[in-house]
């Protein structure tokens, strides 16, 4: 199921507003197909997978990241009749699908079939690896990274404003590659006067992957953006990187609209300087502690990058 | 030697105003002594070395981490005759010793001896070990660690001046060890008057180790305390730590008299609030990278401390 939670990680973003699942079908100890959800959200990951075992599949196990739909759609069948048909023995599932349509019947229907069927396994991996859709499934709202790139001091900028560069070239780099696997970016009114940002991807073969660009502003949008007058007011999305400045930020900390945080930090003291965030309405030091847990931390040449998520993350 | 210099850290910062010195005896492979400079100074690293292998020292060879001293003090004899009348026959030496009075004088003593003698092995590395006293005696100044403890995003506080408590009970006993480590502490005018901090070690066994205090201020120094008008008023110190707040840091980083940035990080936000530094007089984003780099870094519970090094150190 592992192995299937890391494929499912392929179809991000791309599978959008579908979930990004992974299928990985077994046979006597081994794997002799795997798919998963594609761009646009078709094929499925089990629909996938299936083409590429062919007649193979009949009596093998496949493992799925999240349980099989149930419902049939004008855009393809539903995979849990797709496996009855293949006739595989068993199906191992990670997370049941909390979309009414399915939630349970597709199990019901693997069961009807005279399918074995495991579920729960490996749940939480499995969500924390759809976290974009499962965050607007559940929550209905995105799935929001936010992004600050700071000194050793916390500072965004000098005090005259002037931020190029506080980060190196391979920070700003991986910087680029979590802009490819977001669906939309947002910058603050400040930050796009200041910089006019493009806010495209900058990395070879991935231009293609430029997301949708959000400006929060209570005024009109510029041409080829979209305008977010409140952190509430973007929904249509599955995953938003917020990418500055200390205002935008703010608004989304206040709100407890972000899941991940992450922090590039450049070995460099600034001192009097820009902020990395304005007010989040904080009203007491106790209440800071125990939101964020650390996931991840590397150096990526001389700055270093910490990633952490919410604790009360799906 | 790099056992000797290991060795030799156990000097600091008792050894005062004599450089921490490590010592080791080997004879046909086996370390039969060892020695470091013991608290005030004296004895000398290798005369406690030397008491400890008695007659096995005859034809051993001595490894130790500074230049042994060619002068007779009113406190005890020279180190490079102590090592002739023992009768090593070989001594290795790492840094020679930058004292005038001593200066390639000891080794050339103990040449004259007959004894053969290795230098410059694993020198800069015992330069290090001995940075407090290097620096000192070769800047004029102590050694300089400025200590900092933010959140996530480079706040010392809310803007209320709310700081307790940022760290968790980890980190704030690693400060005190740091505190033990190190001759004199130093606040500024403000955060002697928000928090009146003690400064003392509050670790079992180490509340002998409190270190002297300086103010950082023009005015008086209130009782038990050292007044010191800037940075460049702490000479008769060899190391030197600066506690906060944003304003005695500044004055530290603006006189360029920080030689090692100890960095706790809690996992929270703050927003609004107190920034780790004032203006430190950067006049270019440019002038601020190439500083500093990474010595260590570690998690003390949910906090992570990182430590730079001025790049250009002893």
């Amino acid at each position: 199921m592992a192995a299937a939670i890391a494929l499912s990680r392929r179809g991000r973003p791309g599978s959008a507003p579908n979930p990004n699942v992974g299928c990985l079908i077994v046979r006597e100890g081994r794997m002799i197909a795997r798919g998963w959800t594609q761009s646009g959200g078709r094929p499925h990951a089990e629909a996938a997978a299936l083409a590429m075992a062919g007649d193979a599949a009949r009596g093998a196990t496949a493992y799925v990241t999240l349980e099989p739909c149930a419902h049939v759609s004008a855009r393809g069948p539903a995979c849990s009749d797709l496996l009855i048909e293949a006739g595989v023995a068993r199906v191992v599932i990670a997370a049941q699908d909390p979309d009414p349509r399915t939630d349970g019947a597709g199990i019901a229907r693997l069961q009807d079939a005279g399918i074995e069927v495991v579920f729960n396994v490996l749940a939480a991996e499995a969500r924390a690896a759809m976290a974009p859709w499962w965050t607007r499934r559940t929550d209905g709202r995105p799935f929001t990274t936010l992004k600050l790139a700071t000194s050793l001091d916390g500072r965004i900028a000098r005090a005259d404003g002037s931020s190029r560069w506080i980060t190196g070239d391979r920070a700003r780099a991986h910087g680029h590659l979590e802009r490819a696997q977001h669906q939309a970016i947002l910058v603050g009114r400040g930050t796009y006067e200041a910089d006019a940002p493009a806010l495209d991807v900058r990395l070879a073969g991935l231009e293609s992957r430029s997301p949708r660009k959000y400006l929060l502003t209570r005024g009109a949008a510029p041409d080829g953006w979209t305008a977010a007058a409140s952190p509430d007011d973007i929904a249509d999305v599955d995953s938003l990187l917020v990418e500055g400045g200390a205002g935008a930020a703010a608004a989304f900390l206040a709100a407890d609209r972000v899941d991940r945080l992450l922090l590039y930090r450049a070995p460099i003291l600034i001192g009097d300087g820009r902020a990395a965030l304005g007010d989040i309405g904080l009203a007491d030091l106790a209440d800071a502690h125990g939101r964020w847990r650390l996931a991840d931390s590397r150096l990526l040449g001389s700055d270093r990058l910490d990633v952490y998520e919410r604790t009360s993350t799906v």
